[in-house]
C-alpha cells in the first residue's frame, strides 16, 4: 500500500504511539474492549473541536439539548428498518440492582427514536418549524469487528447528533444542504480534507431516504467516514406520530433530517497533520499554542535575566489571550523539552537565551517546518498571531494538496484496482446499476463510497461503465475503507 | 410546615410547573421513570453553571478527563464497603446485541473504582502528586424511592466528580479544605446559601473515612444535599494497588479524596431565587440577561422609530457581550411578553415606546422587585452592567438572609421538633454518642445532618445533650431532608 503520509512507521502503530505519548487518549488499558479514556491534554483538544462545532450550530439556529442515555426496547423498536439496522449491536440494560427490569433498556446507539417520541409531544404546529436540535453525547455500539482508538470504538464519547424537523420535504432538503455547508466549514477550519458522496442505497442509514457522507483519507490510504447527513423523510414521524398542523389547516406528518460527527474528527485531525515526531495541531485549536523554553546560560545574572524575560513574554502573551506554557522544569534539557512539546503538536516555540536577552528579541520556531525567525520584543504579540496564522495555512494547504493528489479519475477496473491498492480514492464511470457497483467492488478490491453530489452530465459524456459497458450516468467512488 | 419562600403554591407543584413552563427540563414524560430531558433554555442555564465550576476547578490545578461510562463487575466490586453501598442501585448491562456478556457491566454510579484502577497504571511516583482529576458525566442510580425532577433522578446528567491522589494523609486533608473552599465559592457565586456539616458516621460515603456535606434549604423547609467532599483515605488505593514511590525511597499506597455536585445545584438555583411568577436567574448566569420589549404606538412613523431604537439598543448591548433578546413577536401583547420572560427569570427588561423615543432614554425594569428606572441612551451599556450587579446582589442577599433566619440553635428536643416541623435547620447540643443522635432523630422528627466543621469549645460550654444529659461536645444539626 502506498504511503500517503510518511509517519516513520506503520500508521496503526503510529496512532497508538502518538495518542499515548502525547497523552491524548488512553486506549487498550481500560478493562473493557473498545473503550478509552480522554486524558487531560486530549480532553482539551476535544473541547476546542466541540467548541468550534457548537459555534457553527448555534449560529445557524440549532438548539442544544440533552436526552437520557437509555432508550426503552419498545421505543427503539418502533421504526422497523431502523431497529433491524441496530439490534445486533445494542448494549442492553436488563437489571436495576438485583431486580430484572420489566422493559429492557438500550444504551443509545443514536437518538432518532427517543427524540421523535418527544417531538410527538413537543411539536404541534408548522409555526414551531423548522426545529433544529443537537446534542453532544456518548453512543454505544457493540462492535464485533476489531476496535481502534477513536476510529472504531464501543463507546463513542464525542457523538454530535443533530436532529431536525420540517413541515415540507423541500425544507428538509434545504436542511440537508445547510448541514453539508456546516460540516464543510467545520472540516475546512480544521484542515481536514474530504470528499462528499451520496452513499449507495445498500449503505445508507437505517430508516433514511438517503445518506450523504464525508470521507477523509487516513495515512495508510484507507478512507474514514467522518460525518454523515441523512434525509430521514417521514419514517420516524410516521412511526412516532409526529403529527403537525399545517398552514392550510390540515394535519400531516413532519419531515426529518439527522446528521452526526464523532471523535473520528479528532483521529483525523491527529493523523492528517501529524508527522514522525508526533502531533502538529492547528494554532487556533491547540491546547497549548506557544511554549517558551529558556536556554540555560553560564553566569547567574544572565540566567536571571533569561528567566525574567521568559516570565515577561509569558505574561504578555497570556494577556493577549494566547495559550502559553513556560517550561521552566529544571530536570530537563532544552532539547528534551523541544521534543516533549513537538510530540504534543504545540505550533510555536519561543527560545530565550543569553543572545536573546542581549538583542532584545526572541527566537520563534514553527512546529511544521522548524523554520526559525527572530522577533523583536515590542512586536512579539502581533508576530505570534501572524506566524500562528501562517502555520495554520501551511499545514492546511499541505493536507489539502496531498489529499487532492489522492483522488483519481479512472476508466477501467484494473486501473482502479492498482490505485485503490496504492491508497487512492478513485472515481470511475458508473451506469447506475447496483449490480455493476457491487461487481466493481470485487474487481477493484475496495468499497463503493458513493457518487459525487453533483456530476455534470458533461463529465461523464462519452464514458462507459467498465463493468457492463453501458453509458455512464455518473461516477462511483471506491477506496479501501475503515 | 412553615413557608420558607412564598411560591403561591405547594413547592412540589411549583417546581414541576416552573421547569415545564420556563422550558428548563422536561420531566415525567420521557418513557423511563426518573429520567428527564434538558430543553434548550435549561441546557443554557446548565452550561453557565458548569462553566463556573470548570473555571473554579481549572484555576486550582484540576484537570478534566473523561472515563468510559461502563464499569466491569469485578472492578466495581474490588472495594467491599463501596460495592455494598451501591450494589442494590446499579444498572447492569448484561447483553451486547443478543449475546450475553461474559462480565456484566455497571452504568457508573460514581467513578472511584475505575479511576483508582487507572491510577494504578498512570501514577508511579510522588513527583506526579498531588493529582486532581475531574469529569462532568452522567451517573446512574436505580432509585426505588419516589423520583423528583433534578432532585432525585435515576440518571444524574450533570454529575461533576473530582478525584484526587496524594502522597500523604496531610496533603489529602489540605485537599479536603481546598474542595470546601471551591464549593463554597461556587455556591456563594450562585447565591445558594448552605451549611457545611460533617456527616454522621452512619451516613458517610461508602468507602470514605469521613464525608463533609453542603446542605441548602428548599422552599418547603426540607434540606437538600447539594455537594459532598470525601476523604477516602486509602480504601481504594489499597484495593487497587495504587502503589507509589515515596520521597524516602519507600513504596506505599496513596491517599485519596473525592467530591461531587450534581444538577441539584440547578434545582436549588431555581427554587431558592424563584417566586410565584417563575424563575429569577442571576444576571451573570442567565441565558438571556436582558429582554427588549417594544411598546406599540399609534402612528406608523413612531412605530418605525421604536423598532429602530430597539434594534440599536440590542446591537449595542450585544457588542458589549450582553446576552440580549429583542422580542418583536407580532402576535403577542407587551403584557404577555413581560410575563413570558419573567417566568423564564430574565433579570432585566428594557421597555421602548414612543415616550422613550421622545426622551432619548429607555425604561429598565428589574425582575426581582419590578423596580423601574429611566436610563439615557448614552449611558445604557454601563447602566445595564450596574443594574445587573445590583440585582444579583439583591437576590443573593435576600436568599442569604432568609436562610440565616432558618438556622436555629435549640437546647431541647421538643423545641427542635417544633422548629424542624416548621422547616428550620436546628443545631442542638450533642454529647457525641451515636445512640443519642439516633434517639434525637426520632424525638425531633428529622434527620441528623452532622456536626459543624468548627465548633468552638466555648460555644457548647455549659450545654448538655438533651437526650442523655451529659456534657455537650459539639452541636448536631437536624432537619427534614430530601
Amino acid at each position: 500500500m502506498g504511503i500517503y503520509r510518511d509517519l516513520g512507521r506503520d500508521f496503526d502503530e503510529w496512532l497508538d504511539w502518538v495518542v499515548r505519548e502525547a497523552e491524548v487518549y488512553d486506549y487498550g488499558r481500560y478493562p473493557i474492549k473498545g473503550m478509552g479514556v480522554w486524558l487531560p491534554y486530549g480532553f482539551k483538544i476535544r473541547k476546542h473541536v466541540i467548541e468550534l462545532m457548537r459555534n457553527l450550530l448555534d449560529s445557524t439556529g440549532h438548539e442544544e439539548i440533552l436526552l437520557p442515555l437509555l432508550i426503552p426496547d419498545n421505543i427503539l423498536a418502533k421504526e422497523s428498518e431502523h431497529v433491524r439496522g441496530f439490534e445486533d449491536q445494542v448494549y442492553w440494560v436488563t437489571h436495576g440492582g438485583l431486580t430484572p427490569l420489566e422493559v429492557k433498556l438500550a444504551l443509545r446507539p443514536t437518538s432518532e427514536t427517543p427524540l421523535s417520541y418527544l417531538e410527538s409531544l413537543w411539536i404541534k404546529s408548522y409555526r414551531q418549524l423548522p426545529k433544529k436540535y443537537y446534542q453532544f453525547v456518548s453512543v454505544f455500539r457493540y462492535e464485533t469487528a476489531a476496535t481502534r482508538a477513536m476510529i472504531r470504538v464501543r463507546e463513542v464519547t464525542t457523538f454530535k447528533e443533530a436532529h431536525t424537523l420540517h413541515s415540507t420535504y423541500e425544507d428538509s432538503e434545504r436542511q440537508v444542504a445547510e448541514a453539508i455547508e456546516v460540516y464543510s466549514k467545520f472540516f475546512r477550519e480544521l484542515g481536514i480534507p474530504f470528499v462528499i458522496s451520496k452513499r449507495p442505497e445498500w449503505d445508507k442509514f437505517p430508516g433514511a431516504i438517503y445518506t450523504i457522507a464525508f470521507d477523509t483519507l487516513m495515512p495508510d490510504g484507507r478512507t474514514l467516514q467522518i460525518g454523515t447527513v441523512h434525509n430521514l423523510g417521514r419514517s420516524f414521524t410516521i412511526a412516532f406520530n409526529v403529527w403537525i398542523h399545517m398552514p392550510d389547516g390540515s394535519m400531516d406528518y413532519g419531515w426529518q433530517t439527522s446528521y452526526g460527527i464523532s471523535e473520528r474528527v479528532i483521529a483525523s485531525l491527529i493523523s492528517i497533520h501529524g508527522d514522525a515526531v508526533g502531533l502538529r495541531l492547528p494554532f487556533r485549536y491547540a491546547p497549548v499554542q506557544v511554549v517558551i523554553v529558556p536556554i540555560p546560560a553560564g553566569p547567574e545574572e544572565v540566567w536571571k535575566e533569561v528567566t525574567s524575560l521568559c516570565n515577561g513574554v509569558a505574561e504578555e502573551l497570556r494577556a493577549r489571550g494566547v495559550r502559553v506554557v513556560l517550561d521552566d522544569r529544571e530536570d530537563m534539557t532544552p532539547g528534551d523539552k523541544f521534543y516533549y512539546w513537538e510530540r504534543r503538536g504545540v505550533p510555536l516555540r519561543i527560545e530565550v537565551g543569553p543572545r536573546e536577552v542581549r538583542s532584545g528579541s526572541v527566537t520563534v520556531v514553527r512546529r511544521d517546518d522548524r523554520s526559525r525567525v527572530s522577533v523583536r520584543l515590542g512586536e512579539l504579540a502581533k508576530a505570534i498571531e501572524a506566524i500562528g496564522e501562517e502555520y495554520d495555512k501551511a499545514i492546511k494547504t499541505e493536507a489539502l494538496e496531498a489529499f487532492g493528489k489522492r483522488v483519481l479519475r479512472v476508466s477501467s477496473t484494473s486501473e482502479a484496482e492498482r490505485a485503490v491498492a496504492d491508497g487512492y480514492i478513485v472515481e470511475m464511470p458508473w451506469c447506475g446499476r447496483i449490480s455493476c457497483a457491487t461487481e466493481a467492488e470485487i474487481r477493484v478490491g475496495g468499497k463503493a463510497l458513493g457518487t459525487p453530489l453533483k456530476t455534470a452530465e458533461r463529465e461523464v459524456e462519452g464514458l462507459h461503465c467498465p463493468v457492463c459497458g453501458d453509458r455512464a450516468r455518473t461516477l462511483m467512488r471506491f477506496s479501501k475503507r475503515y
